[in-house]
């Protein structure tokens, strides 16, 4: 036996079974049965250490998060998820990290049903990347260029909470307790919304995941309808520990506007169903607030504190522009 | 636009459109349609600079051979490829070289009309994750475990001309003029065996694909098969450049049975389709050759020079193995 092989038996072919694997981890390429209706969702995503978590992340979490990342995707889409193919480069083949990396990548997997069915181990900078497939009915999937003028702007959950505990791991902000235990924890184990993306399947007119801020997300999926958008900030849901931090820091009102690693679902929804689906989003768990509203002229406006003002582009996680 | 957004649409929108694409890159995750029969093959490989490939490798090379090894791992299924992922890590946003690597993807892809569906590019060490889905008739497929003693054990093209390459731009072997060049095309552009794959399907009893030498993925596949293998080594097809430098180096006999990244097919048929399909495969395009038969009990054998000698374990390329 092998070493690379040795290790994905030892670490990898464990987690949920599903009767739709012909063939699972250990041949050239897994052989999967999609479902008779309904398209196939497939995205990919990679972490890589020190740029998408920091060098001390628990293994258990980039695990987690990798996985969670690209499930998040699928809830994007309103799809359910199915399979998942994992490829690892490390710099060697400590166990005790491999391990805990399986581990936090596999319970994510058990709690949503889906299979590990391949994937790649080998030698170099830390960095993973992880390949979600699902399946969504072909009408209902929730795409980012549906949103209408006249829709509300919804969003799950709270936001900024993850780039709080970023910036208290990198030492740019202070926080102690179970604040900092909060933050630091929804930075390296955020939840993926499929719960709450299957129910907007069909419903919402679009839909996109929040990991790189939420006017930088709102940008992308306003210019792909062609719309604008203008968002409330007293609306914006954010955390206890976020809104005390925030009453200290006379920036700190951006940070859920921008702050990337949240992986909640941003949506838009027309009045009718706002009418018939809004209180049970707003009584629900995540529960989803309604944030805003989308305009025919393009652009991304804020109202704060009784004024309207344009936001300016910036702000928010992207990899190849300077000084992001 | 952002920088990672532009990017894309600037590179990779590109290449083959499938009327089996119902969404394609841009949106959280890829809508695909698969057939409505069949099985779906999916796979996953990574390559990383200075391990799988050196520093200096040309980006079309990058680009061309992190396509390839995922289309041969689906040939080595006996599948037809039909859509990619591809996820870019590179430390800079560098036109001409991200350019190059588009260029050397999308043309494979364009070759075997795979469309490129979805991805991802960050900034990090230079690494590259790509992902091919496909389909395959259910009984068709073929896996590594279906070897039966009294199978003849073939392989397509020829073996050791890339490692050869390799050693040559490592230093560690001279060549010079087109054996130079045909050898460092072969480890740079490896020609994955769609077609190949297609024809034995459902006829082959097991294949897998060379990528870490001949001995140790045909050690695979019988211990997947649970048999045994004797090989002769005078039937081991080798190019005329690999046959020269053979000559003048006591151990070079070593180099087509070890060298990694041939990414030619390894089969086994019995003897019905030897008699029907044998002359027809080595009169092929790649040729194929009959090098060897299977065997009940387990382990490699290796027939050369009129002797008969139990093949040890090692040699061949394994990420996690001490000095391999």
């Amino acid at each position: 036996m092998s070493g690379e092989e040795g290790l994905i038996e030892r670490w990898f072919q464990r987690g949920p079974r599903r009767p739709d694997v012909a063939l699972g981890i250990g041949d050239d390429a897994a052989l999967l049965q999609p479902a008779a209706s309904g398209l196939l969702v497939a995205c990919t995503d990679t972490l890589t250490e020190g740029v998408h978590f920091p060098e001390q992340t628990p293994p258990d979490a980039v695990g987690h998060k990798a996985l969670a990342v690209n499930l998040s995707d699928v809830a994007a889409m309103g799809g359910t998820a199915c399979w998942a193919l994992s490829a690892l480069t490390a710099p060697r083949a400590d166990p005790a990290w491999l391990g805990g990396f399986a581990d936090g990548l596999l319970t994510l997997a058990s709690r949503f049903g889906v299979a590990l069915v391949g994937g790649d181990l080998c030698r170099g900078p830390t960095s993973v990347t992880v390949t979600v497939l699902g399946t969504v009915a072909p009408r209902a999937a929730l795409r980012r260029d549906g949103a209408r003028p006249g829709d509300g702007i919804w969003v799950s959950g709270t936001l900024g909470d993850a780039g709080l505990g970023l910036a208290v791991l990198q030492g740019r902000a202070a926080l102690s307790g179970p604040a900092r235990r909060q933050c630091v924890r929804r930075l390296h184990y955020p939840e993926p919304r499929l719960t709450l993306g299957g129910r907007l399947a069909g419903r919402a007119t679009a839909a996109i995941d929040l990991s790189d801020g939420l006017m930088r997300d709102l940008g992308r999926l306003c210019r792909a309808s062609r719309v604008g958008a203008v968002i409330e900030w007293e609306r914006v849901p954010c955390s206890e520990a976020l809104a005390a931090w925030m009453a200290h820091e006379p920036e700190g009102w951006r940070l859920p506007l921008t702050a990337g690693d949240d992986y909640e679902l941003l949506f838009t929804l027309p009045p009718g169903e706002e009418a018939r689906l809004g209180a049970e989003l707003e009584a629900g768990e995540p529960p989803c607030t309604r944030i805003g509203t989308v305009t025919e002229p393009p652009g991304l406006w804020l109202e704060r504190g009784g004024y309207r003002e344009i936001w300016e582009a910036g702000g928010g996680f992207d990899h190849f522009v300077e000084g992001a």
